[in-house]
């Protein structure tokens, strides 16, 4: 029942996980699923994020996966649970992006977290639940809703990037650690580092979660197949936008990047309808 | 079968259009319908703005209202028609923003028009189909996307906003009048007026747009009650967030917010499920 590897985002930040996924089991075959035509999630009530990534999750099952690993913090912080319940058993797994986050910042904490992600995981306190499990520490939680955007249009060396990075550091407050709680954010590496000072930790938590993804796999052999390093790239959206926004997160070229659309609630191959001018059906 | 005026919009800023008609219908009741717990739309594909619209567009018909308006450039742009054909008849009207848009900026450009708006509206071409019914003139349409958060973040006085607002303008190129092709964008006047040279024009359409629906409103009077200058107001988002954001596109105090959410693809009364922490249903 072992397959390639599922890996499901709302868009393209999932792709620096991918990476280092890819790194780390390069014999690995790779199915990733974007779903960046619904993107951003982050803003979105929980019901609907369910509902999304039910549609992805199953999809990515159907491609013959037996583990998918939920990339983006937004599903793993609201949905992870329901879609673990829902889809996991003996033979299939769904994993996430959370604990390991959180552990990465347990490590990393000299006793007050600063935490910076979507709405939706803001919102959820999930970050924090995982952290309070692990140590007595403080954790500050904030939405930075214009962070993905900036990335998303390109512009994540500009002025607009340094301003805005800035701005939401100073809702943190007195942090020792801050974690980039969205997969978007690692692209702003050089925005937050030009803003924080030498005492403040900044920390990607891509590495650590993947390392320990990586780990999990190796521990459950029957999972994964050994396979030949093959990618496969699935979207809901442009596949050409796709093809060239991934590319910065993979930090490599994308392979013909394959589309979804939605039909009877299901994920099917193929593209929807022209979106150019009046619609009328 | 006249009743209150519907005002339809993704989110809070079809507020500012309201505050124009009121301004100038002051005995009329409104009922505003503000999608913000699906906002935003810009980046949605055709199809998921239809179903949205669709489904606002009924609630409101449902309220009583026999005149719907769609205050948002993105429905405008793209699914004005399928709505009328869908729901107008001899009494019922939909009407929308885009033609009057485009009125009035072939009144002020001396030939070179500007556009800002959502990704939505821009790939629509909407909006350069109907100036170029009116004028032979050049209309350079650029997408905007970073502008509406900033807004929805409470930014529009900062370092953020003014250097993400040079930079679109700066996409744009040599124009002789700039047009705000979202609802939002009025909000950041003032960063667009730091920015703009003395000979461009800045273009807020919504006080016009607003005059040539109330000169429809008077010459159609079978639509619209002579009421007492009541307003309600409906959201399928945050109630508490709709009120407190709202509150500045109006420019006074909202009434007690409504809610609505989604039940068997009908928006109906009264608040969803929970969202915070992991769901699992």
């Amino acid at each position: 029942m072992s397959g390639p590897i599922g890996v499901y985002d709302s868009g393209f930040g999932g792709l620096s996980v991918l990476r280092e996924l890819r790194s780390h089991l390069p014999e690995a075959d790779f199915v990733y699923l974007g779903d960046s035509g619904r993107a951003p999630y982050g803003g979105r009530d929980a019901h609907t994020i369910l509902d999304l990534a039910e549609q992805c999750v199953q999809r990515l099952f159907e491609e013959g996966t037996a583990v998918v690993i939920v990339a983006c913090h937004t599903v793993s912080s609201v949905a992870l649970r329901h879609l673990q319940a829902r889809y996991g058993n003996q033979a299939r797994r769904v994993l996430g992006v959370t604990i390991p986050a959180a552990e990465a910042a347990v490590r990393a904490t000299r006793g007050r977290i600063g935490f910076l992600g979507t709405h939706g995981t803001v919102a959820s306190g999930t970050f924090a639940t995982e952290v309070h499990k692990l140590a007595a520490v403080e954790v500050i939680e904030r939405a930075a809703p214009l962070l993905a955007p900036i990335v998303e249009e390109g512009w994540e060396t500009s002025d607009v990037a340094s301003a805005a990075v800035a701005r939401y550091l100073h809702l943190l407050g007195d942090v020792d650690t801050v974690v980039l709680g969205c997969t978007h954010y690692p692209l702003l590496r050089r925005a937050f580092e030009g803003a924080l000072g030498p005492d403040v930790t900044l920390l990607d938590p891509a590495p650590y979660v993947a390392a320990r993804l990586v780990d999990w796999v190796q521990r459950h052999p029957g999972f994964v197949d050994t396979g030949s390093g093959t990618l496969r790239a699935l979207t809901t959206g442009d596949p050409a936008r796709f093809a060239e926004l991934g590319a910065r997160f993979l930090a490599a070229p994308l392979p013909k990047v394959e589309c979804l659309h939605l039909h009877d609630g299901r994920l099917v191959s193929g593209r929807g309808g022209a979106t150019a001018g009046q619609v009328v059906r």
